[in-house]
C-alpha cells in the first residue's frame, strides 16, 4: 500500500486549525500544521470565503486521500451553532467539490483517541502529539495542534475499524454502489 | 443601467428552493424557479455536495450579479441549526467561490417585503409572486416560490436602500476598499 495523506481540520468561526500527516507502512509522519486566523475580519462572509479558499488550497497542495473534521455537535446556543455550521459547511464544500471522503469526529473522541482521556486539555493533547509525531515546537496557539489531532484520530480510527461505517462517508464508494443515482 | 440578474436561494437540509429574476429599467422579469429535492438521499454529505454543485451550476448558467439567501436565525434546537448552517454554508461557498455578493434575509422580512405581512402563508406569498411576475402555474411544492421570493425581496430592498449596509456584504466592494487585506 502506498502513501496516504490525511488532512485534519478544526473549523471555527474565527480560527481554523489544520494539520497534515502522511501514512506509509502503517506509520504516521508529520507533514504540516498551521492555523488560519480570521479574527481580524469583521465580515462573516469574508471569513467563510477564506475558510473555503484555504481548504481548497490545502487540498490542491497536499492532495489528501481523506479529510477528517473536528465537529462539536452541541453548542451554547442556536446562533453560535448556525455560525459554526456555516464554517464547517464551507470547509466541507471544498472537500466535497474535490470528491475527497470526509469523516467527522467529536472533540471528545479526538482527545480520547490520542490521550486516552476524553477530557484532556489542549496542552496535554499537544504534548502527546509532539511525542507521537516528533515535531520540534508546539505552536503558541493550540488550534493548529487541534487540527493535527483530528487527522491522527482518523488514522487510529481507520486502523481499528476496517469497516467504519458509523461516521464515515465516502463519496467514491457511494458512486460505485449507486451508479444510477448520480446526476451528472 | 444594463440587465441585473438576482438568484434567490432558500437552502434547507432536504429541499433547496431557488428562483431567478432579471431586472432591467427597474422592472422585474421572471426567469426561472425550481427546487432541488434531496429527501431521497440519506447521506448528509451527499445532500451538501448536491447543494454546492447545484448552486455553482446555477451561478455558471445564469451569471447572477447578486445572490439573496433566505436565512432563519432561530431554530428549534442546536442540532437542527448546525445542519441548517452547513446547508447554508455550502450554498454560500459556491457564491463566495465565484465572488458574487451575498445578502441574507429572514423569512419574516421576505414575507413582509412581498405581501406586506410578515406572517403571510406560503400560499399567500406564492399568489402574490404570481401576480407580480406573471408565471403561469404555482408549483405544487412551495419551496421554489420561497426561493423566488427572496430574490424579489432583495430587489425591493436594494431599490429602497441605496446604501444598504445592514445585511449586505459585497466582496467586490471589500476588495476595492481594502486592497492590502486580500491574501492571494
Amino acid at each position: 500500500m502506498g502513501e496516504r495523506i490525511i488532512l485534519g481540520i478544526d473549523p471555527g468561526t474565527t480560527i481554523m486549525g489544520f494539520g497534515i500527516i502522511s501514512i506509509q507502512n502503517n506509520t504516521m509522519t508529520f507533514v504540516q500544521m498551521n492555523e488560519l486566523n480570521l479574527s481580524k475580519y469583521n465580515d462573516h462572509y469574508i471569513k467563510l470565503k477564506y475558510i473555503f479558499e484555504k481548504t481548497l488550497s490545502l487540498i490542491d497542495t497536499f492532495s489528501p486521500d481523506e479529510i477528517a473534521i473536528e465537529a462539536p455537535f452541541f453548542g451554547k446556543n442556536v446562533q453560535s451553532m448556525l455560525k459554526l455550521g456555516r464554517a464547517q459547511g464551507v470547509a466541507m464544500a471544498a472537500g466535497l467539490y474535490r470528491e475527497i471522503p470526509i469523516t467527522e469526529y467529536s472533540p471528545k473522541k479526538v482527545k480520547m483517541a490520542i490521550t486516552g482521556n476524553g477530557n484532556a486539555s489542549k496542552e496535554q493533547l499537544a504534548k502527546m502529539l509532539q511525542s507521537l509525531l516528533k515535531f520540534k515546537t508546539i505552536p503558541k496557539n493550540l488550534d493548529a495542534t487541534d487540527g493535527l489531532a483530528v487527522a491522527v484520530c482518523h488514522f487510529y480510527n481507520a486502523k481499528n475499524q476496517s469497516n467504519n461505517t458509523s461516521n464515515y462517508s465516502s463519496w467514491k464508494s457511494f458512486v460505485s454502489q449507486n451508479p444510477k443515482k448520480i446526476v451528472s
